[in-house]
């Protein structure tokens, strides 16, 4: 029932604050439109927050990591055990997603969703929540059964209510999972209605023979979907674990009215999961970048959402999230902190005078 | 004699340097690659500053401030009073430029370059180097005489020279002047080989039938050029003395191997200029984003630059340069922070197993 509940708690953006927010913008001292699109972020951040400049103190990036089937195919250019490798890689501080959360001030929660090897850990920015020690292989049957698919989403409400309660006030997505860019694919192929090819690319850096392969795996399984599926069914006929505990992620932050920064091709999908639940959950959502994966930029169209960056980025973990957590900042302090044209004596437009 | 000692003081960038700042990213816990961008970005930093990950504790953004003659033909949307009005406004605080750069944790100092009212502050962020109240309106003649192009530009270099003295190890560049795009327009035509109509956009804001106005003031601008004019003449011809301030400083930072960072059209003019006087200037500047002026594009491409952020901005100040510190910061650290494979146990591709 918490997953039933938690859509059904989200509710749209404060037209009220998104009005006042405009407003307050074509005050400040600019040409109207200056501030292009962080003047849309910050506008957005307000009817989120119902706050004009809210202060994101406290932003925290979730990285769900589990463990794909579907890795036996050969579809990434690593094997599995890099996963539970970089889970540790995380707890130690050494890998580029803790370097840039360092770098804009952000905290990190790394969830182990069912990596396969478990990590022995009581760091305080360490969780299990597994589902399981890997997937199913979505090759050959389902990545896991509808009570694991809707333990994932739940869990990510719980993870997103647990991170409201201890102050957190915006949550960024991101993700490990060896072979987690082959779910990703089958699930941005089903709810955006893209051809397989067009949504599964190189992940890691696979050769065009793997590439292929991949493809073909993709569209097998898309194509043994049922049109009408419902979304607990679709996750788990391709998984993975971390993507249902993002999608749950987003759902628990869009219910509790707090920013939800979207990552990679991997988060994207995640958050088309959680928008085939709950729609409005979407307009809690900010796209941190759009990357090389050539399925994110579909997934992002699908979401109707326009990303910060463009840095040919092709890492996940949250790395792009944490690069635009800065940009986020930014526009939330624009209002609070600029002159107005009246209180700092700067004429306007010879239009309007 | 300063100008030229300083153009023959730029060296290329460090070979070495770049040469073992690549191996290195190769061995970073992540894909060849994945970081974008942001791993070329950090290669070239080291090959700016000999480090492989320099700390760039200090970024400085220097916006230089000036009036222009040509504001008298209607092509800005605001009175060139306003100038003055938001040189007060950096002074006090309240500009996008001071939010921003209080966000990326950057210093601003704020140049008189030859605004129409001065500015009586003894702020230490404040310095007057006022080659004239306002520029000649190039619409009908030189907008300044060869003297002050070269006073413009050796003022520029004495400002880098003093901030890499007083500890700047990142210098980025911001302006104000209205009707400056006026002047940028010319500029980038003429070096970059453009229509005018291609270069010349709406600035802060103008009509349609301003746009006309504006565009034909720069054909006939640019057609009464020598296609041989050397580069003080050009600057002479068209302003503004911000410009070649800043192109000064560009000049200065290079010298003393100093990241420079391009905020939007007018100051890629800016660094045009720089690259006219000493092609291998350019090698140290970073693109902070391509903004929404048509002209900064073209701009970017012939300085052969790519940039970091496309947010649709159209405001100058610096304001896109200070929101792209934080990725400049980040790109510098990943180096000297990230694990490598090797020391954080994680399996590489199985090609290279």
């Amino acid at each position: 029932m918490l997953l039933e509940q938690t859509c059904a708690a989200i509710e749209p953006l404060d037209g009220g604050a998104i009005e006042r927010a405009r407003r307050h913008q074509a005050d400040l001292t600019k040409p109207h439109g200056a501030l292009g699109q962080l003047e849309a972020l910050s506008v957005q951040l307000a009817g989120i927050t119902s706050e004009l400049a809210p202060l994101l103190r406290q932003p925290t990036i979730v990285v769900a990591a589990a463990d794909h089937g579907v890795a036996a195919e050969g579809v990434s250019a690593y094997p599995a055990s890099v996963t539970a490798q970089m889970v540790a890689n995380f707890l130690a501080g050494g890998a580029a997603v803790n370097v840039l959360a360092r770098a804009a001030g952000a905290e990190l929660l790394i969830v182990d969703a069912g990596v396969l090897t478990p990590t022995a850990s009581d760091a305080p920015i360490f969780r299990a929540e597994r589902l399981g020690a890997g997937t199913g292989n979505l090759a050959h049957g389902p990545a896991m059964t509808i009570d694991q698919a809707r333990a994932a989403l739940e869990r990510g409400i719980a993870i997103a209510a647990d991170l409201a309660a201890g102050g957190a006030d915006l949550i960024a997505l991101g993700e490990m999972g060896i072979a987690n860019t082959t779910a990703a694919a089958c699930l941005t192929a089903f709810l955006a209605g893209a051809p397989a090819a067009s949504v599964t690319g190189r992940g890691t850096g696979i050769d065009d023979a793997h590439l292929r392969r991949k493809v073909a795996i993709v569209e097998r399984a898309v194509a043994r979907l049922d049109p009408a599926i419902e979304p607990l069914a679709l996750l788990a006929a391709v998984g993975g674990f971390e993507i249902g505990v993002l999608a749950g992620v987003v759902l628990g932050a869009a219910a509790r009215r707090l920013p939800v920064v979207v990552d990679g091709f991997i988060t994207s999908a995640a958050a088309l999961l959680a928008q085939r639940l709950a729609p409005l959950a979407i307009e809690f959502c900010i796209a941190a970048h759009v990357g090389a994966e050539p399925g994110h930029r579909i997934a992002l169209e699908r979401l109707g959402l326009r990303p910060l960056l463009a840095l040919e980025l092709r890492l996940g973990e949250g790395s792009g999230a944490a690069l635009a957590i800065p940009l986020v900042r930014a526009a939330a302090r624009i209002p609070g902190e600029m002159a107005t044209f009246g209180s700092a004596g700067v004429d306007g437009p010879a239009d309007e005078r």
